[in-house]
């Protein structure tokens, strides 16, 4: 069993997000007390946060706001000719050698040499190795119980089309998008949580007509090259990359990348391709079921085109924690010149919104800031903290991203006013604890 | 590969809902094209809202609210050893009998005859086969790959005990709650989508000092019998029920079931149950890293016991849909007898909170309704349905659950008032426009 390789440095300014990242509770190696499994993550108590408001900014920008949108939460485990029609079992492959003397395996188009790089031993000829991970559904472990661990969401959402499209009675053009986990038996993963064996997907096929797909792919292009943007990255770190002919499938007619600046390069978050009627085509010849529409305007039965926009949850949320990490220099509660660590998250994407702090363990304090964490918490994410200085406990809000830092004090108890402190500018105002949670609502909704 | 059991009749008002969960997009069988899969199922448009609305509801009366509470999302594939340590490897398993004439296997335990009921041949010993699916991770297909897909969920939360305390410096008493997909090759699954091999869990490990243990369980089994009820399900169809002595496992100490009542009888939606510190001792055992938990205020090192709520998303979101199945007889819009059909969920389970419906297809009232959806599917999920009488278009939201049909009419062009008609009493109000978002957001959070 392969070590976990977060202990590969991936260079200054990333070390830092990946120590901070275990430090605070956003990405544990997974299994670490059995030595961690290869390339597999755990989110923490802030990164399941991140990632769920990654999700959920998807879901509401995505389908809940489209009227001609539709969402889907299909089956990991599908029937094993979804994989034979869509080309998986023949065609998603790796090509591999083995060393013959130490056994070893490696991948041949990542060789530079014709011995094996581990012991200089003679290497086989190259065999293609499936990318799928396979198990056995059922009491036999033969051939007639294999299935897969889907390896892509966007299936599941073919093989639904009719079923989609009948119980929602929707009309071309239509979309449907889904949020899911999916599964490559990758030979050479890594770079922290940007490409993992275990992977989580938001996709979309958009259904059209095949002379609208043209528009219908720069819609969408534009679309999610913008959703990054809005949600707080920042653009000079975000790009669009076309994909040449020589990288384009044989059917698909066009693809652009989504790419971010990550501190080891340019890398991406999401491909937008338009790739015609090839699956519905596939699954069509395979299952022999029809899977034509028919277009009332036009009187025609056609099969729709598909333009799918395929991000990466894992790679957003570490694009938007990459993109949020600030450092700078600022004066400590002594005065001192000292380092503050920001998290400069958006208001949607912060995982946790506001930090009830009491500025002492006085009981007349921790009642209020109780009720005040109770009153929060129904609406938001909340922090509750009473250990530390009141400037330690703001650093350590800085350092995840916390949108506001709400202090009671002793004013309060006279007043029922507290201290709001924002994030980023670390200016103060005075609100009123009957107005707070109408004022947080504002702020973040 | 066996096909979908979904032919199956489950009985008149069980029938009804998978009928209804099939035609409006609650639930499909998994790759129905394919013939399905063998107790698989795709949760179609209306079914993830559903499902993520059980999923949320959870977590902020489980996480959110709660300050001694965190979360976790730890990955599905973890290190083998992890079963070992946890006992799957070797115990979790169901005795088979294999067939010696016809070679099927099934479960001994539920097997009334010593001959094959299939085709009277002589049946094998019992042997064990075990039910978590393995995989291989990496190139190599031999024993130092196999990894399995989780279980259940609450062993990445044992694994990330040290991980999670350490990094949100919580005290005992605290929890850690995650939800996600599990898998059980099961040898006989069914009843829709109650027994499936790939599920999801909603689980929570509740750590506490040793003494406090009973105050604890009794505070958790209180706490999750309840949250079903809040939701909306009717008290008479909920029931806990105590698992008497030769059900506990041999380290428990007491487990409760919150069952219930479904069309084919009492079954359980959740355990909960008292493990000890079983599960902490076979890790820091089996891994060698010391999982002891130090409490300050007593200055003593011990393995905390630990309170398990285990539910199930997709049991929950079956129990809902069930209980919130009504038919009643009501006059249609002609006056005549007719049966209403109306899934009446609580506010924060109906997977649609509002429809707009233009009175007419005129492009001044398609203008304001697209506005208007426009506006309120910024803060929750809305349908919009131009299509049929308003009569059958209330039904069609009645047999959904959608909690408000929002009617623009020629009237609204001159008040800028539109009719909210309420799913349970069918009665009417005019609301302005202007006040129609916070009007709903009021009704709804």
């Amino acid at each position: 069993m392969s070590v976990n390789t977060s202990s590969v440095s991936l260079g200054g300014k990333m070390d830092k997000i990946v120590s901070l990242a275990k430090r605070r509770g956003f990405v544990f190696p997974s299994s670490e007390i059995y030595g961690g499994l290869a390339s597999c993550w755990d989110y923490g108590p802030l990164g399941v946060l991140l990632k769920n408001n990654v999700k959920r900014a998807w879901w509401i920008d995505n389908v809940q706001t489209k009227m001609n949108m539709c969402g889907l939460d299909a089956a990991i485990l599908m029937h094993p000719q979804v994989w034979e029609a869509s080309g998986h079992v023949n065609c998603f492959q790796d090509p591999m050698v083995d060393c013959k003397s130490c056994k070893k395996r490696f991948r041949a188009d990542e060789l530079n040499t014709s011995v094996c790089p581990e012991c200089g031993g003679e290497l086989t000829e190259a065999r293609q190795f499936n990318l799928m991970f396979k198990t056995f559904m059922g009491p036999l472990e033969d051939a007639s119980a294999i299935v897969y661990m889907r390896p892509e969401t966007a299936q599941g959402i073919f093989v639904n089309f009719k079923n989609a499209a009948n119980s929602t009675r929707k009309k071309l053009p239509f979309g449907i998008a889904q949020i899911g986990k999916s599964f490559r038996n990758e030979i050479t993963p890594g770079k922290f949580t940007f490409r993992t064996r275990e992977f989580e997907q938001m996709e979309i096929e958009f259904f059209c007509r095949p002379d609208e797909s043209d528009k219908w792919f720069d819609y969408w292009v534009n679309e999610r090259y913008n959703w990054y943007i809005e949600h707080g990255v920042k653009p000079e770190n975000l790009r669009l990359r076309e994909h040449d002919k020589s990288e384009l499938a044989h059917y698909a007619k066009a693809c652009k990348d989504v790419e971010y600046n990550f501190p080891w390069g340019w890398s991406e978050l999401e491909g937008i391709a338009s790739r015609g009627d090839y699956d519905l085509k596939c699954h069509q010849s395979s299952s022999g079921e029809n899977l034509t529409y028919f277009d009332e305007e036009r009187n025609e039965h056609f099969l729709p085109f598909v333009i799918e926009p395929s991000a990466g949850a894992d790679r957003a949320a570490l694009a938007f924690l990459t993109d949020a990490y600030d450092e700078e220099e600022v004066p400590n509660d002594k005065g001192k010149p000292d380092v503050r660590t920001v998290l400069r998250f958006s208001a949607d994407i912060a995982p946790i919104k506001a930090a009830v702090l009491p500025l002492s363990k006085k009981q007349e304090l921790i009642s209020v800031s109780e009720k005040l964490f109770a009153d929060i918490s129904r609406i938001c994410p909340c922090e509750y903290d009473e250990r530390g200085s009141i400037g330690k406990r703001y650093r350590r809000q800085d350092e995840i991203g916390t949108l506001y830092c709400v202090t009671v004090d002793f004013e309060t108890l006279n007043d029922s006013q507290v201290t709001v402190r924002y994030r980023d500018s670390m200016k103060q105002d005075r609100i009123s604890i009957s107005e707070l949670t109408n004022w947080l609502k504002d702020k973040i909704f």
